[in-house]
């Protein structure tokens, strides 16, 4: 009993461009010893979840200098580590206010419903006409849009301008966005997904927007808000009894399905935050 | 004795590109009557210099939305606008500490002077000989480097990094500095003076690092900071009587110069702030 199997994915090599399955190995031979020497000091953990995220992608990159902390195993969902990114983000970079307009790219659950919550027009952009719906009827947003299919960028986003923008996306979204900041307007630079798998990033126009505009563009790390773990657990804990906030998980069964899940986040497969169920017990 | 000469200088038509002295005309046949109407609450004023300054280039520009106020005659050089832009562009925005790393592009006297005033490490960058040794030997930059003759500007601007820059330039300049910011960094963004005579601006790389570094850029217009006048002029006369602070005027006789003079500004031709002398009573 004490000699148990410990199935790994293994990443075969650095990465470049779009991260394939094929880039990751199942290993199913390796086994792992429960039993811990006399006087050792590890502890030995039994992981139940994972999560995939899109700053994974830069870990299997061999230039990138790294700006993650490891996984902290246990950290998923909206009550870790991605509804914590949006906590800070929203509310400490961007500090809203009742009435402003705020887009997200890539849009979350959870800023667009932090957005409504303080009182703030909302509108989110996706990629599928499944998510444009669920940021409507289920995220409710006001205003939603597939970004796959707007023939004009410019206009789609022109409406009565933007004082807040959660950035996910990066690259030509980011420019016209830019173009459309309102005085004052804040940016919260969270991440830039449009960017990961290129081998040089998109070159962005309208940068003198912020000039013009007085516009904050704020770059974060959630690692550096974790000291506010307990404020945050103190806002969101009730608001989830209450059901006035909802979220949505995307579970893949098994470790070997982590690979394709992982893969799928860059293709946007995933509907909602990306989890990978190792063992239920 | 009522009726006097009052030249001018008119812009004949909007500008593309670059600007040119026969962008603008001299009109030396226009007269003005010094004497006003029986109960007017009009104030005739005379102006003794003039300012020129590269975001009046955008003023020149049909479509581009001005985002400065109607200038304000006499503030002119290190008293004025561009003393109180140094000022708030470095104190309020980038808050320096002691011992962090900063570059100024397009190097002002200034701002190179506050910072080290602030017991920073101060780089700058300038388009001549003449601008690079002024930085060095009057305004006391640490180091100084001419960037019309930097084969590797990634390498230049590498060396320890980057805590604060003050953005002057845009463009390429912005890109490279970018990818050598520090961890919680700050960017003020004054000018992007080698973008206002592009028809479509540069695309700007390296975005991404003002996540992965935490940084934080911010536009600002040195109007929303006019309230702090009284605080900057008690902090910078003390200096000047001192001699701690030293400035230096480019200046310009007779306003039949000044559309040379605002020309010279685009090619680098001013060292020092640029005025010009309308009369001298």
């Amino acid at each position: 009993m004490e000699e148990v199997r410990n199935q790994q994915v293994v990443l075969k090599d650095y990465v470049n461009g779009f991260p394939k399955e094929s880039d990751m190995l199942i290993n199913d031979s390796a086994t792992i010893n429960l039993k811990l020497q006399e006087g050792s000091n590890v502890v030995l953990v039994k992981n139940l979840y994972l999560s995939c995220d899109p700053y994974m992608r830069g870990r299997m990159s061999k230039s990138q200098g790294s700006y993650v902390d490891s996984y902290t195993p246990g950290s998923v969902g909206i009550l870790g580590m991605p509804g914590m990114t949006a906590y800070a983000g929203f509310y400490e970079i961007c500090a809203p206010k009742k009435g402003e307009y705020v887009f997200v790219s890539a849009a979350s659950g959870a800023v667009g419903q932090f957005a409504k919550l303080s009182g703030c027009y909302v509108v989110g952009s996706a990629g599928t006409k499944e998510k444009v719906d669920l940021l409507k009827n289920k995220f409710g947003y006001d205003e939603t849009f597939n970004y796959k299919e707007e023939q004009d960028l410019e206009a789609t986003l022109k409406r009565d301008g933007i004082d807040i923008y959660f950035e996910n996306v990066g690259g030509k979204m980011l420019e016209v966005v830019l173009a459309n900041m309102r005085l004052n307007g804040r940016i919260s630079a969270c991440g830039m997904i449009s960017q990961y798998n290129l081998e040089q990033g998109d070159g962005v126009r309208n940068l003198f927007h912020i000039i013009t505009k007085s516009v904050r563009m704020q770059g974060f790390m959630v690692t550096d808000y974790f000291h506010m773990y307990p404020k945050y657990m103190e806002m969101i804990m009730p608001l989830i009894k209450q059901g006035e906030i909802c979220y949505i998980e995307d579970v893949a069964e098994g470790l070997a399905s982590a690979p394709a899940a992982l893969v799928g986040l860059f293709s946007g497969r995933n509907v909602g935050k990306q989890v990978v169920v190792v063992t239920r017990e």
